[in-house]
């Protein structure tokens, strides 16, 4: 196969100021990496579009903040197209940090191999790739919800929470879900059967959650922080469990907020434990034996919002970072050719 | 043994804003209360004063706030006067809920029954008795600290926190304390071993524990909240675990204040967990089969701050909430006669 010798980036020019905005991102072109011995040269098929982009690149995140001028940080579907080492043929289908970019070298030791078989390829970006994994390690390690129980979940509707709920339901539980519109609020019922649901931006907000959850919370997953997390510490029963899985309504910000007071959580004998997905990654197998007949049979729904072309990439970004995707945000690339 | 008809109590006048005023009690004359069938009537020999109590006059405490004109709510150590009840006999002592008042009916299944050949009778108020449980509790449920750990303890010359300071240190960890005062820092270093202890009131506290906790923090068994637990976060170690055993930051405040930012928790993995001592009543043998031959041996070492007389009771709270204390708490009350 021949490749070229550059390809199209999205290249980092400034770092975002609250919100993100296109304008912090610029299109560039750039050389083709050339795979040393034991990498794979790697075709970018689909970007995931993350939340967690905005701390990363805030140098709030778990790995270090990129330089100006790089390439945008980010996992991708990839298939590869140049193979130095023999676990990896041309052709697969991986999951790894791809970047913003349409060419890359990866190391197998660091990519996740997917059975294309197995369901949509774009599944293991969403459902049945990392936000999916951390839904399902997050409720399986820390919430552990158990039958009768009542699991609130924030971003209802987005990748991680419509896994976290449908999972919670399946283990017997009443599942309640938070999201910010309308919309989603009928997504989260219709499409992921929250048993209730609620805007945290309706003015009734604190009434409507505890009139959806009654008998208190045994479970919160939470993916906002900030003051829906702060109501929901407030409504927990006796040894509640939450999973400190993600701060979205920080992640605009420049300076961290303060947090919940933690009075409640005292009272309540709860616990409060911080979920990092990428420690999980030794049971993706596990995860995906169990998960991926779900998706298959379609008891486990899930939905993507994706948008066509590298350069739209920016965009999607921003509209996430202001909620506004509907379903996992996904970038297609492009793909062998 | 003939009782008086009546006896000196302390009634609560007003709820307490901000910190607590002696204003906000009275002395009063209360009738000696008759102890029904299988209850007992106890002569109360030393009141415990507690932190608690703050939060407990604002409505913020795990039991319902008492009525204005209500004698005072509080543990202290008592002697059996009268009984009727085949467990308990005329002269043995107890523990219970006294109340700041000189006799009290008590249900012999709500009160600890005391050896008083362990150690001192007083110690079934400190270091042998509730506050010693709560370190005790903590430590092994939540904090769980192993060899050549770092464990950081605020309040750390406290009734809790010198306790745990203590037990982290006999389980091999290296003990960090933080206190308010230079004179308590010395308590912390000489009497209570800590290997390092800081002043939460200097200037250069975050940079003074910063530089007493150079790996970071394994276990953090926290008593005071506010922004000393804020710092603390920032500090931990991958998979700490933090003790929430108090918030003696907030209890004189009328309001609960924003808590920390819980970021750097969702980075380290680490375990947040509520702990009410209550709910360990029932390992209370275990506690003392391990930590009373410690007393008596002078291996684990404690302070008292004693007070003379019922009436000195309001005096002791107040200061006790201004940190002025230099042990645990008591008021001594009196004695069969």
């Amino acid at each position: 196969m021949v490749f070229p010798d550059t390809q199209q980036a999205v290249q980092l020019l400034r770092y975002p100021l609250g919100a993100p905005q296109t304008e912090d991102f610029g299109l560039t072109r750039r050389p083709v990496p050339k795979p040393d011995a034991g990498q794979v040269l790697l075709r970018t098929h689909t970007l995931s579009v993350d939340p967690y982009l905005r701390p990363l690149l805030a140098g709030r995140y778990v790995v270090p903040r990129p330089d100006l001028g790089s390439i945008v940080p980010g996992q991708g579907l990839a298939r590869v197209v140049h193979s130095n080492h023999e676990s990896l043929a041309v052709g697969e289908w991986v999951v790894g940090e791809t970047g913003w970019c349409e060419y890359g070298v990866g190391d197998p030791a660091k990519l996740l191999r997917i059975d294309p078989a197995l369901s949509p390829v774009s599944t293991a970006l969403g459902v049945l790739g990392i936000p999916g994994l951390a839904a399902w390690a997050g409720l399986g390690t820390i919430g552990r919800p158990q039958k009768g129980e009542t699991v609130l979940v924030s971003t209802a509707t987005g990748a991680v929470g419509s896994v976290a709920g449908q999972l919670a339901r399946r283990a017997g539980c009443r599942t309640v879900g938070i999201v910010g519109v309308e919309d989603k609020r009928r997504i989260a019922l219709d499409e992921f059967g929250f048993d209730a649901c609620v805007s945290y931006r309706s003015p009734s907000f604190v009434e409507d959650l505890r009139t959806a959850c009654p008998d208190g919370i045994d479970v919160y997953f939470d993916n906002v922080g900030g003051e829906v997390l702060e109501e929901a510490l407030s409504l927990l029963r006796l040894r509640a469990r939450v999973v400190l899985c993600g701060l979205s309504s920080q992640y605009n910000q420049d300076q961290r907020p303060p947090g919940p007071n933690l009075g409640p959580v005292i009272g309540a004998r709860a616990r409060l434990e911080g979920l990092v997905v990428y420690d999980h990654l030794d049971r993706f197998a596990d995860f995906q034996a169990e998960v991926a007949p779900l998706v298959r049979s379609g008891v486990l729904r899930y939905r993507e919002d994706m948008s066509e072309g590298l350069e739209r990439a920016p965009q999607a970004f921003v509209d996430l970072m202001h909620g506004r995707n509907r379903g996992k945000t996904l970038v297609r690339v492009g793909d062998l050719s």
